[in-house]
């Protein structure tokens, strides 16, 4: 028997290797003999790097950057174990628990710590980066992280503009001359789990501002700073990221990376599924086993659990889910490839006492799931 | 494909049947088409007068009796079906509950009330009494009980005794003469999960004294009361009650109830076994579901699940258990027919919403059982 367990992390707990193991000892309580096959998954978000790192038996780096309000702050970004593939969380360098609550201004804030990332994996020599670009503080287009990456930006007085995403509004020019010459060589693959397009009322600075901070009125400035920077790039680059579904994702950092030459938006768990060669794992397996920390009808838009089941179903796998806990809507997952769903809490407490059992409950959850299969009930 | 569903109750949220209607809800989301037999179970204690109602299609009768105290309270009886037997909670009649905190005193409680439950059932005709002791406020030796039947306790001036453990020290003679002659072909059987004796340090008045309010001198006041009632009772009418196992449960009832013609103390789970006819139930079934509102180490110890399994394993059904919550403790059942064990909590709450979402939780887990055991997997 082949078992592929591929859960993603449990957030403020468990990473998904160890989500992993714990259902793995949970099965071997009852099958020890099986083979089990440990993925570590993720969607792109917070937990992806350390999940594709120990997908791949990578490592982590840590790299000291640029924080949102130019401090600066340690980040890190994953290597694969074949050191081809670099992983970047955006959220390590430019995310918004970086900045203090009460001085989150997105007319301040840059990407520009994401472009010294994605500068370390290019002194590493990779062939591919996965980016994820969840939890940023940012509303500058990206233009911060293509700054670091060799782009200039002037204003009309031919300086180079500063950071945050007002100062968008005030570019004039844009070179690519001085450009890092590596990027010609490296493919990115973005994870973006979002259609918006980079402005309007369903753009970046409308949808994604207020959370960062952004007030009504800055809104609108952010708004109008990036459609400039819109039209500036089509006139000057002759590159249309205004219209591409997914540019608004991250304050216009997915319209951002556009400017690079080999990038592609692509849905985060999708990323990882292929990064991690998911469909050929799952192939030839007798069971799959998924599972994220809170599972509800949200569960259907990109998360992890969904994306395994379609990979799974594709070679008609059973899978089975096992959850932190369930939201009462959660049952529209049965319609996308999850055959059964088991949450872990044995009794009340509280969430600290719950989340430090978390190991426990799950191995507990995965012996009993492993029990009923053993039952070889034969149903008519 | 038969399923037996035989539950106990969930405790402050669930009837029996209520568990039972649930599980069964659930699994007819994949198996619309199986046989359910549903079997409200119990252990003797409370809820076990209405499962033996709702597993018999019986009825419940309201009566006016004598509470711990000897002011009067509204108890209960139930009747089976077929009006063959009669089903008693001693709790209902001189149960602790009936008792103010503060005015908890086992020298002045007395079991009259579950005396005068008896004997509204001998009026109903019927051939068996299924008692069950658990709960009471009483340590009179089931003395209270034997007084509403019939049975004279008289003190060295000729005169009644009173009510409570204390009075037990004035016994002088014991009359039989005056027991309600119907008592003769009516069997009892006695819920009993304890095998304590009558007396001495592991007896009533020491062990379970102190919980109805019983002060360190009670109990040695009570304890001496008990030993002199068990000497008048051997050498009056030739019974031995001091050293029969199970005599010091419920404050003596055990005891006090071996002075009636035809009674046997069984584990409280077999007499409901018994009564349902469950091992006919499960004898030709496929799956056996059981569950309880909380599994823990203790639940081998005579509780319901574990009984229910015992049966299901003389056939070799598998048994699946699906429970309110679940101490660290309890794989322990695995080792006792349990085959696996789902707990039903789908997320944090406090314990009444948790309560609250007994049923939906319910569903919700046997439903995901039935997707698994659907998944037809055959193992190797």
């Amino acid at each position: 028997m082949k078992i592929v367990i591929a859960p993603d992390s449990f957030k403020e707990s468990l990473t998904a290797l160890e989500v992993a193991d714990s259902i793995e000892a949970g099965f071997k309580q009852i099958y020890p003999d099986a083979e089990y096959v440990k993925v570590p998954m993720a969607d792109g978000g917070e937990g992806s790097v350390q999940s594709l790192i120990d997908a791949t038996q990578g490592s982590l780096i840590e790299v000291e950057v640029t924080a949102p309000l130019g401090n600066k702050t340690t980040a890190f970004l994953g290597i694969s174990g074949d050191k081809q593939t670099a992983f970047i969380e955006m959220a390590a360098a430019s995310g918004l628990h970086l900045v203090p609550f009460t001085q989150r201004n997105p007319l301040k804030t840059t990407s520009y710590g994401t472009g010294e990332l994605i500068k370390k994996a290019l002194d590493l020599g990779v062939q591919k980066i996965l980016l994820g670009i969840g939890g940023s503080a940012t509303n500058d287009g990206g233009v911060g992280m293509l700054q670091a990456l060799g782009i200039v930006f002037k204003n009309s007085q031919g300086n180079e503009i500063g950071f945050g995403g007002e100062q968008l509004q005030q570019i004039a020019s844009i070179s690519t001359e001085h450009i890092d010459p590596r990027l010609t060589n490296v493919t990115f693959e973005v994870a973006c789990d979002v259609n918006n397009p980079l402005c309007g009322e369903l753009g970046a600075s409308a949808v994604f501002g207020p959370q960062k901070g952004a007030t009504p009125a800055m809104v609108e400035t952010l708004d109008q700073a990036l459609a400039h920077f819109a039209d500036i790039v089509e006139q000057q680059l002759g590159i249309n990221i205004a219209d591409k579904a997914g540019a608004g994702a991250a304050g216009g950092m997915g319209g951002g990376l556009l400017l690079l030459p080999k990038t592609e938006l692509k849905a985060g768990v999708q990323i990882i599924i292929d990064a991690t060669n998911l469909a050929e794992k799952v192939k030839n397996a007798d069971l799959v086993i998924t599972g994220e920390g809170r599972m509800d009808a949200q569960s259907i838009a990109g998360k992890t659990p969904v994306g395994v089941a379609k990979t799974a179903k594709q070679f008609g796998k059973p899978v089975i889910a096992i959850v932190g806990c369930l939201r009462e809507d959660y049952n529209v997952v049965y319609q996308h490839g999850i055959d059964a769903v088991f949450p872990i809490i044995r009794n009340l407490g509280t969430l600290e006492e719950t989340l430090a059992k978390g190991r426990e409950n799950l191995t507990s959850s995965a012996e009993n799931v492993a029990r009923l299969i053993q039952i070889h009930m034969v149903i008519n």
